[in-house]
């Protein structure tokens, strides 16, 4: 967890945003287009895009022409792959210009994005893609990227899953053998220790960290963490004890495993409690904003150097464009992304200065 | 899940074979193919595979070939548009083969697959080509396909997983707004009913089926899943009344409701009692052969009519070449399709043999 902790520390700001797009949290003018486009070849495809004049043509080229050479012919040729899902590639190809706008305005201010990755996976395999060239653009500015996946098997499978941490060594020539592009992964506990370890063990062998649900932030959640056992402890007691538990072979030099867990702000004594009884995990802390969580909820999930947690907000960053009374219809795509980034940037640190005072104040 | 229950008797078999194919489990001569191989232009690549004598080279067309038109070129384009990833795609692509020829061997005595989509995920996107070729193939063949997903997560985002069941509307006019084939997926009931409900909808509005893990087949389930709640029920019990109770508003034709468990047969006796306590909830019954189950174990699974419950085995069909006496390393690779086909039908009729024994005996 060292990396993260540092990243947090370098920035001044334990902010991670949510790249959780979805087509009402994009502007239309981003995802709109060109669906009665369908042509049959890649060469004829790029060709015709640089003789046309349509402002559709002309825009899907921008984003072609500022993707590095081989992205480019992997997003056209994806687009053509997939003829028979080309809006699709438009949605998606859409989010991901989208992420960047959001990733350039927030990557001087906050360590971390966390990209949901059920957003892209509604869209089928292209979405993956989408998924994908997200993590890699917001690595390759120096964020920190936590995989939102939630993943959980039985002890094979999950070794399986795991690939997302460790990369495939058959396609060690290829993309060096890297088809995702995680620091972190989010895991499910309900298969016990055997559905976990594959993940912690590709995370030390790999610098990178897992993140385990303990106390999720739904009001549903207690219809089954908040079940009491017979010694008097609810499940989500025991699972944290289990967590700090698993973890407790990878503690790296600020305190904290490699084994964090998920702990909603929408249960802030709880937090409070489980920051004590789990002293070496890191807490990854959904629920803020649109959720309901208060930057006074989220405090209580840091040690009293003020370490050892990460608050997640996705719609209250990405979708603050929304409330702008800059926005208007009729925008260009490029001037609706200006605004995304600068309503982003706006509502990431105005998160930052709340959290910073709530931590102050405590 | 009516459809389910009719694609059981119909096959009088309550086998489904588990599609989760591995670069260990899938002969090398399907999965090889074409390291050096690297061109930029999909027609190019297409005119010189014809061209070429290499049997690689052939193989990989004949593969192409089989395929229909628009599957061939998005097969050929998404190996292109992922040239970087080029292994990976003859590896995945390899896969498709494999279940092509699995399901080819025993489509007309089983009723269901269940690709894990684990096995595809490693790979990425690519991965993700291959998994919906293989449902989508599977469904074209007249199987009923289980998607082993194994997804969970609070509600907003629940409702994005369940695209699997819904499929996208704004892609209403590509791929009838379909990236993905699954009748029914399986999910993790951590969350509550929140992470549940978005399934069981998409699943009553478009005729699919959920199945919630109630008690996995893998032994550290018992850290989580057998712990005593305070009324001296364990966990697995107590999952087990909200699953019965959440799918009480979807109960079909045969008095089982679209919300299925899932049930390990590592656990026989428990499974017996949760089939007297859940009498309308669907048992999926996984852990049969490599990982213990007996025939014995899993008929406990099913009701009074040997109806309710369908057992699934993986390795113990697609992997069942490897024990055979006929394999040798210079097969070709329609040899070892070959073999891989005539073994894996074997092992299902052995297996549907072994089941109806054992429920004949009990």
């Amino acid at each position: 967890m060292d990396r993260l902790i540092e990243a947090i520390e370098a920035k001044e700001s334990p902010v991670v945003v949510g790249l959780d797009p979805t087509e009402a949290l994009v502007p239309p003018q981003v995802t709109a287009c060109l669906n009665d486009f369908r042509i049959d070849d890649v060469d004829r495809f790029i060709t015709d895009l640089k003789a046309s004049d349509s402002p559709d043509d002309k825009r899907l080229l921008t984003w072609l022409n500022e993707a590095n050479e081989s992205e480019t012919r992997r997003i056209a040729a994806a687009a053509m792959a997939r003829s028979a899902q080309f809006s699709g590639a438009c949605i998606v190809m859409g989010f991901y210009r989208f992420n960047q706008a959001v990733i350039d305005a927030v990557k001087d201010i906050v360590p971390a994005v966390k990209p949901q990755v059920a957003m892209y996976e509604a869209y089928g395999s292209i979405g993956f893609d989408a998924y994908r060239m997200t993590c890699q653009y917001a690595q390759e500015q120096g964020l920190y990227v936590l995989g939102d996946i939630k993943r959980g098997d039985i002890g094979s499978t999950a070794a399986a899953y795991a690939k997302h941490l460790t990369g495939v060594n058959s396609l060690e020539n290829d993309c060096n053998g890297q088809p995702w592009r995680e620091d972190a992964v989010t895991v499910n506990p309900y298969f016990g220790v055997d559905g976990i370890r594959p993940f912690t063990d590709a995370a030390k062998a790999n610098d990178r960290d897992v993140f385990a649900l303990v106390r999720t932030s739904n009001p549903s959640s207690r219809e089954i963490q908040e079940l009491e056992l017979v010694g008097g402890e609810r499940l989500y007691e025991h699972v944290a004890d289990l967590v700090e538990k698993w973890g407790s072979d990878s503690i790296g030099a600020y305190g904290y495993s490699r084994l964090g867990a998920v702990v909603g702000a929408t249960h802030p004594e709880q937090g409070r409690a489980l920051r004590e009884r789990m002293p070496h995990t890191f807490f990854l802390v959904p629920g803020y904003g649109a959720q309901g969580g208060t930057a006074q909820d989220a405090a209580n999930m840091f040690d009293a150097d003020g370490r050892g947690a990460i608050v997640n907000s996705s719609r209250g960053i990405i979708g603050a464009w929304k409330k702008s009374e800059q926005w208007h219809n009729d925008m260009t795509s490029d001037e609706a992304l200006d605004l995304v980034g600068r309503c982003a940037r706006e509502a990431a640190i105005a998160m930052r200065d709340d959290l910073r005072t709530a931590l102050h104040e405590r």
